[in-house]
């Protein structure tokens, strides 16, 4: 097997995960290069990387790489895709593209250009159950799609910092969601109405935004889908969906790490979800890379691309409009909103 | 135990459910009479009723009869729960009291003027899951209530005959989902979101009804809540619910005849929910009769009164205005709908 | 529907329950007569019962009951059935026959003289679950059997003066798991090998008994079975069955009174299967009498009768030779055991 | 961290899978070399092995080599283990290091005098599911153990060369089951009663050995084991764990891909458990080596020995005589059997 040869640029938490992913779980990729202001000499040499700079042009000058990891802070997404693409390399990136719809068609631009490839890290679309469903119902197992229910609740609020340069819950949170709802449908969005609450932590509204949310879309298709949203979920982190159709319905409930029950006085008791989407997604997280680098390396067009983080903007900006004015709104003409504006 | 007599108006197919309950299932009941324009006389000798008649007069005035059971067609519910009252009988009257707030208010100073005790079947409050789940969330099991979940789906489509005077999916079907949120909640609707299509059959539609839909509520305790319904799920009488809080969840899920399960080459195959709410709620049927006739002889006021079948309605009502106008409706000053009238 | 009409003999627990199930959910029959040395007349009255004697004269002598349960002491059962034969009615008893496969011959002669029907308790072939396990076994959906297994294990050790007169866990609690494998292999057993060990309560142990046991036996069919037992489980009354095949496998697991499971820091909690045979069984119960009279009254030859009950009363002797002996016994010539005897 | 060089002897299936946990799944080690009289380079050259030979003392005669990882076929595993004892190196052996008690005595005898560490590869002591069980149990979670049940099932018998060479069902497969009850109980086994058919395929009878198996335990601290074995499980890889105590159960129910389900008129589906060991015990297969090394680096004691090999040989042993001689059979004074021998 020919390797790919990979630059990461940025090395928190999520860098350098999807760097340990290529390097010891993705056969066929090589990570030489790992940007990043605060790089960690003793992890990178511990997992073989060879060059580490708090450049990025130790990535695009590189003619030898190939393909780049982007994890930076949201806030650069944008700018270092193009940038990468600039420099001629094809582009994994981490949600979000951007929180509004110009900047992620100018990248869209910049990529058609430059000819490479992006490919948006919408991970659960990987993920093994997902990928099931999505195979039963496009093989037509339930018939037509009547609803979609996706329950996602996070296991623990995020800090107030966070919160406040996060886009706001439909954009940082909401976001993976809706594209759940477009990649299971096949169809999409059309009309959204959205409720939330702050029934968390005040705090979170102070920073205006919201903790709690309920939401409803129309798609093109006809169907209906419900999204139901917690930042905080006191026994883990919750991920349920349900497609349900004229001949009947799948379902892909929570994961656990072992089978193990245990029965006594106190009733049956199973152990928890996963604490955390890094543990519940895993094998999407090494799925999706591998999967991108796959699709470099044999010339395929990317499965989840900008078109689709535009959507999904599109439906969020929607989201938080409709919130805002407490009605319906329809997504022709949505442009998103103001990057780490209030939700509420 | 001292019994009490009751009287059963109907003998319809729910008629006869309850009358059968009365006589084998719910010990200190007596049913001495049966009036229905349509008695079967061959099943009235053989569960032991005494008296059968085609006018509700061998019920009212026969003043040993204590107590009545109403489940004629629901169009004479209002009426004949007036008539009772005027007849001094205690009154156990199937849903939908009625399709307006008007007539329920009628029908509440009536009861009120007489002294009597009116139930409405509101049956799912008797379920014994959604008692414990009650129980658990009343004694704080999962902390402050933040979310409620309800997936409620009929196995099968009704007759487009029935469809036509049901009132609508709103005021026939939701209805329960809407005094099911009230139950588990504690608290009131004070704003409803509903979304509808016709999916299943357009026959529906052309009759003014809609088949599937969503509902996004407000809680007056700040709570959101979501239902779905359909009516037909091919698998059979979907009932799901779902309470989620500061502490945790708590769900019920479908329930079953039998655990059985086998695994072949084709997986894991275990048998399919039930297949009407007569079997699904058995013994909620027979506890939310039993429970009446406590009441009556224990001077207890019933769990599930007029006012009850009052807020239910209001809410159907904003539900259908919602779907109408495609915007969130306020409860406030809701007066239900015209009965019959279309959801669309 | 014409009418059975029974008498009751013993109104123990088990009296009580299989007259009420008679009174209020079995149609077509009517209980006219319960025998018992300490009737309660208020129950009976209650429950309509007409005639109460405290001998069994009252039943037998009485020209319009044409069947009688038995549900007197074990000790008495086979000489009760004798009587009950002369007299010319049809008998349902509780199981034992006997501990003795001597009295058992003698009873089957005596009916079989007398042309009445003899149908024993073995209540778990009226389980609904193990009901649609034996159709799907014998349909063929499992294949050819290669496996049994059954756990059997109650929610309490019964009292000390039981287990000195219940015949022995083999002969008062295994016979159950003795005859469901009989019912489920439609084989018959030919080799035991029983382990037993005094791990609760040595009481048990002091009055010749044991509280935990595995027994594997072989089948004609040359399938074999392994059966596990506890007087005592914590949890509750504890009820799985597996029958494995060429083609896969089916397993009947506990049942619950509801579905709601709870999710906190603590795990996710599902209630205790029930905590005793009665509620566990409560529609196995209804069933069996309910078939009993249905064969009455058709002509229909019972489905469990004294042959049955012949071979699980050699097969306990045998699993008690076995493990007083250590080695596995062959079923050729068992003839049960002394009652009350010691396991040990 | 320092990193342990290993070598691994043997590149066939297990032996492949080994390397490359080592190579990617296990942080701190190094495979320097393979030896093989059958090595496939490429595959070593794409897992970066730099040494591949098809003599083994590429490995002992490099003295940067630590550990050794042996997977060669079975027979050869006790000489191997003293080659690479007398060459010095720590010692990860898959199981069985040999079929009699003799030679594993001998193995213990030269590690022990060698100073080296040796591990056997019973994986399952590191399957997360069985862990968690562990240690609910031994932190009296369900007080004291009474029952302990064990469910081995293979998806596919083994090709009939394969069962001539194996050693016979309790040597080859039942043997990790016989490891598994002593891992759980903490005790040992001192009886074993051992039944045995041919129901799957004549030709494994024609071989001399056992399709279908079920074994009865008596551990020395008094609690009862049950084990049943079959080759072939049309549903897949069937591994089910339970201990039974004073205070409740706990199970290790099968592990499945993916979680998803769903609903049609032909029932509720959820996909089968895996169907093959290498999927199944995944996480194991890397933790067991992974804690091999760590026991290398930092000193600590190997948690499965050579004694433990050689408990569950006699255990193998007793029950082969068992089955030949129809009897329960002590552990006091049994040597386990001739190699390859005929189970029947």
């Amino acid at each position: 097997m020919n390797h790919t040869t990979v630059g990461v640029i940025g090395a928190g938490r999520i860098g350098k995960m999807h760097t340990e992913n290529l390097v010891h779980a993705i056969p066929g990729a090589r990570v030489k290069a790992v940007a990043s202001p605060h790089v960690d000499e003793v992890w990178a040499q511990a997992h073989g990387i060879a060059v580490c700079g708090t450049a990025n042009d130790v990535i695009f000058d590189d003619p030898e790489i190939e393909a780049v990891v982007i994890t930076a802070p949201s806030g650069l997404h944008a700018e270092l895709i193009s940038q990468a693409a600039a420099a001629g390399k094809h582009i994994f990136c981490e949600k979000p593209v951007a929180f509004e719809t110009g900047p992620i068609e100018e990248v869209l631009d910049a990529v058609n250009a430059a000819g490479v490839q992006l490919q948006v890290g919408f991970n659960r679309r990987f993920d093994p159950g997902l990928q099931k469903m999505d195979a039963l119902v496009s093989g037509g197992g339930i018939g037509e799609i009547q609803t979609i229910r996706v329950t996602n609740r996070d296991p623990q609020a995020p800090p107030i910092d966070f919160v406040k340069r996060s886009g706001g819950l439909f954009f940082d949170f909401t976001i993976h969601d809706l594209d759940t709802v477009r990649f299971l449908s096949h169809s999409e969005i059309v009309e959204v109405y959205a409720t939330g609450a702050v029934l968390i932590d005040p705090e979170i509204g102070v920073a205006g935004d919201i903790d709690t949310a309920v939401l409803t879309l129309r798609l093109a298709s006809g169907a209906l889908a419900v999204i139901d949203n917690s930042r905080q979920a006191a026994y883990g982190y919750d991920q349920r969906f349900e497609v349900f159709g004229s001949k009947g319905n799948v379902v892909v409930d929570n994961t656990r790490a072992t089978t193990m029950g245990s029965s006594t006085t106190a009733g049956v008791v199973v152990e928890n979800t996963y604490d955390s989407f890094v543990t519940r997604y895993r094998e999407a997280f090494v799925a999706e890379v591998a999967d991108f680098l796959r699709c470099v390396r044999e010339g395929d067009t990317v499965t989840v691309g900008a078109a689709d983080a535009l959507e999904a903007v599109r439906a969020a900006g929607a989201a938080r409009q409709s919130m805002q004015e407490n009605r319906p709104i329809r997504l022709d003409g949505m442009t998103g909103g103001a990057g780490g504006g209030a939700t509420r």
